[in-house]
């Protein structure tokens, strides 16, 4: 795609469910629809402290945790996904997240977010385990020594750290986000909205 | 429709956004599918006080307010609807659902519900004003002053906890909700699911 496509950005949280439903799918719309994708993991944790929340609303609110779930099963099925809610759950996914960010530099962010997602709500792996990350990164032929090493450097833990801030600065509080120029879409459901914005 | 046509349960709270989007376009989409519709009109301030909240979570947490306003602007816009954020928001909705019980019980409360839902968003009117509602009532060829003394019988205001309490249990949580037998489908986003799982 050219310089001057379209763009949106996508911003996902790798323990957020409904964030996986966006990013295996997000590529196939946008591809089709012409626009380029800029792939933008972040943390909800620091959002959501903002907001006075010390643990993902699913959690705090149960009737609203069993309603996301029953909802992920249903969409889930409708796209022939696997969909089980990992134990415990929300994972951590400050380590993925990181490798997202190396992934971002090299070029293979996108199958890397796939693929953690599928480990984590099809599979059932711990993405919080390091052990995880690098069968991932090995099975995309990649060498994952190296990149896991990476991640303990300060440069990415704060570019993590700036993204998140960048986040936060264009009014985003869940996950996943779309941002087409100063247009805000939250939610896998306003994906092809996004897609319409960033077309005009 | 007959009496064994598939059905829908509608539940809506008339101080909410997003239930005036469901409630605009779902007979139309009923219709087209063969279902039926249960308007269901409730109070969420119950409900949310249960979840520990005093206020609309539009209020409670700003920057998701925000992005409502926005949110329903673009999706008004798409369906050629007007909106503006009432002020007060949220209104107080207890009358308007009173009312609505006795259209229930009478045959009119869908278009009593659009007419109110109209009056709030698109024309900037105080639905907890008994004038409001009254001038409602008249342009729907009904007769106000009787209507608006049912509504303070103990049996209506009983009618109305029964129904908010209904929908607690089951599983509501925010509005609008679409039931159909066991299942819960929680946003306008989900209309049409809901809809297909009707038809099933």
């Amino acid at each position: 795609m050219s310089a001057s496509a379209p763009r949106i950005e996508f911003w996902y949280e790798f323990a957020s469910t409904y964030s996986y439903l966006a990013a295996m799918r997000i590529e196939a719309l946008a591809t089709a629809a012409g626009v380029a994708v800029e792939w933008k993991p972040f943390l909800l944790g620091p959002i959501f402290h903002a907001q006075g929340w010390d643990n993902s609303p699913f959690n705090l609110y149960p009737v609203k945790g069993r309603y996301m779930v029953r909802d992920m099963e249903r969409l889930a099925a409708d796209r022939g996904l696997e969909f089980a809610l990992p134990k415990p759950f929300p994972q951590n996914s400050l380590m993925a997240a990181r490798v997202a960010l190396v992934g971002a530099e090299e070029g293979w962010i996108a199958p890397f977010t796939r693929a953690v997602y599928t480990a984590e709500f099809a599979d059932g792996a711990q993405i919080a385990d390091k052990a995880v990350l690098a069968a991932i990164l090995e099975r995309l032929q990649l060498d994952a020594k190296r990149i896991l090493a990476r991640i303990d450097e300060p440069e990415i833990k704060d570019r993590l750290k700036r993204q998140t801030a960048q986040a936060q600065e264009r009014g985003i509080f869940g996950a996943p986000s779309f941002v087409v120029g100063p247009e805000l879409f939250w939610g896998d459901d306003r994906l092809e909205q996004a897609l319409a914005f960033a077309k005009r």
